[in-house]
């Protein structure tokens, strides 16, 4: 599946532009209250389905058959790269999605505050599920009381609820550490260690865990339920290469959450900022699109949210009020357009899911009065041109109409 | 995509014989002019059209998605092998693509006559495109020069225009060195050097490059502007496991051009000689039929050239042609028999492209009443039973529809 190193060797840089927009959460399934109808067969999305008409249409799938993909592998497969071979740790992503900056020596981490006992024993893994509020306190507290161990700043931001999230900055750290997570409650919480007992920045980033958590459980005492701190997902910034070497693009994206800004910023995007809606990105990717861009990302995320909340007939209008914006979108004469999804998220589901997911890729340049596609929906779009393919392959077929691509071999 | 161990491990031989009919560039594209129809859909093909309703049907990928392949890995992957994977290099093409042949040790070349001035810098890299009756003259004239450099033999083949290609045949040479093309004007030839200075036949050879191109430059002073020679695309015949061993067949290849004769004997395929045209081809198919080969490999060429050219009727009239021939290959009552090509060369695109390949697998022995396919067309196609799939997986298919594959495990 990763033919990255392939795609590389051929890529070349031209003028032309790609416009992908990403609309989270795209796909949908078949509702049995809806007559067996999905989301985006129950709305009405003239626009979408107009553009469907004269598209290579097909279904994507982001990891593999069966495969449910969380944010990161589900977007790095559509930048192109394997999302098996490529994996962004869980710490990382929960930084990024909580809008911390992350640098390559940092290694992130998810946290819970916790319940612990006289004896030692974790009797609540979610300190009895404490308030937002309350995390912030306390995590202002530790920041406040904790800046450093030895050389090793220590960066904390809450989450919601029990959760925070935070980064180890220093020299010579590792995230080849256990957790001290016991993830079941009657147990002891573990000691953080190496993986591997011989690797020096492991042992020396498993002492310094060790030592803040320690700190940190002193400074908690007062607060019981919320009397310790349970930390995993320790990851280091990922060592992908930049699209800027693999494709030769000058990409840029335009979204409104932290996370798929961060994971833009992977993958060596430029991102811009202040968006807050669907509207802000259409006028940024139009003021955008004269500047010497040759790859836009735009991420919508509300359609991911109300399939999670299972409310099918939010989605629905969700998607009538995206289906509006395609003609601003057309009105910028793309030279190739990408309208895809990371995943479906059926409301029926009430989460990510494994379907596959529309894609239609759209040229003036690619004529198609003949195609198979008279809506812009999963059971049209299983019988377009591109049939199933991997959400990898995506990036190249746009590549190839751009020209973007060299012949390979002799 | 490689599951050459495991057919390996699988393939029976029998009695059965296989046809392959290879359109090169057969594939097009929609053409604005023509009403956004394709060659094929413009084409009067009665008889491939019967065929196609008679049979699997499907379109193929070449390499991958997104993709142009050259004909060396378009072909091998044809004939089942992994195009990335095995990769046949610049200077093997192109001495097999001039008729000549090569043996295990030899490294073969391309070469250009080129300009350099008194400061030894490169001021033309095509020597003027001087005419390749020129190129013929310098050919022989440096073939009759320096027959050897020490014990390596040299041979010289003129191309068209200021090309040429070659081959140094001798013991322990390698193919892992560098060129002198500078590809660049203004810029001195580089030297000759090993790609890792450890290496001692590398060392070796490029020593008896510099000292072929030293005495040709000397020999070469009166011919201004063709005073200079660069190679490149050193590369020694391909390490790929023939078909005998792989699918246990005894293949033989029906071919008007040097390159396609080449490519079918690097994988083991008796090459038979003498074809100058489709109807010479065909013949030759008829009159081998009753000799004991299992694998017809034949190789139409001009679709191909059409394509490249951009004569977009020309390569509908092409295709008339060939499906006048379809019925007297149908006579030969083939036990199975695949038409597709090695890649797609719209006219439109004036050159190989990324689009998938036309196929179609027939045998009297598959029932295929119900079939989407209508026409032998790109479209219809894309609606087949077979898909979309990889070009490499077409040959296993024919082998499991011949009774030549044994089952998987228990």
């Amino acid at each position: 599946m990763d033919n990255l190193q392939l795609i590389k060797n051929l890529a070349i840089k031209n003028e032309k532009k790609i416009v992908m927009i990403v609309i989270d959460g795209l796909g949908g399934a078949p509702s049995y209250e809806k007559k067996f109808n999905t989301e985006l067969e129950v709305a009405n999305i003239p626009n979408l389905d107009n553009l469907a008409r004269e598209s290579l249409c097909g279904l994507a799938i982001p990891v593999d058959y069966g495969i449910t993909p969380g944010s990161g592998p589900a977007h790095l497969a559509l930048f192109g790269y394997d999302p098996v071979k490529y994996l962004i740790g869980r710490g990382v992503l929960e930084v990024l999605g909580l809008g911390m900056q992350m640098t390559k020596n940092d290694v992130a981490f998810r946290g819970n505050f916790a319940t612990i006992d006289e004896n030692g024993v974790i009797t609540d893994r979610r300190a009895g599920r404490i308030p937002t509020q309350k995390t912030v306190e306390l995590c202002n507290l530790l920041s406040e009381k904790i800046k450093k161990i030895n050389d090793t700043e220590i960066l904390l931001k809450p989450g919601k609820g029990h959760r925070f999230a935070g980064i180890f900055r220093g020299e010579e750290l590792s995230d080849s550490i256990t957790e001290n997570d016991p993830h079941k409650e009657g147990n002891k919480p573990h000691k953080i260690l190496p993986i591997d007992p011989e690797d020096k920045h492991a042992l020396h980033t498993s002492k310094i865990v060790e030592e803040f958590i320690s700190q940190a459980t002193e400074l908690l005492k007062p607060y019981k339920p919320a009397n310790y701190i349970l930390l995993r997902g320790f990851s280091k910034y990922p060592d992908i290469p930049r699209m800027q070497e693999v494709y030769k693009f000058t990409p840029v994206a335009i979204a409104v959450y932290p996370m798929y800004k961060g994971l833009a910023q992977i993958v060596g995007m430029e991102v811009v900022d202040g968006c807050e809606n669907i509207y802000d990105e259409i006028n940024k990717l139009k003021e955008l699109y004269s500047k010497p861009y040759d790859f836009y990302y735009v991420h919508i995320k509300d359609t991911d949210v109300l399939g999670e909340d299972g409310n099918f007939d939010a989605k629905v209008k969700k998607l009538e009020e995206i289906d509006k914006l395609i003609p601003e979108i057309l009105s910028l004469n793309p030279d190739l357009l990408i309208i895809t999804g990371d995943h479906s998220t059926p409301s029926v589901v009430k989460g990510h899911s494994w379907h596959p997911v529309p894609v239609a890729i759209y040229s003036k340049d690619i004529p198609t009065v003949k195609n198979n596609v008279n809506r812009f929906t999963e059971e049209e779009f299983s019988r377009g041109i591109l049939g199933t393919i991997y959400s990898t392959k995506i990036l190249p077929l746009a590549m190839a109409y751009t020209m973007k691509l060299d012949k390979y071999g002799a």
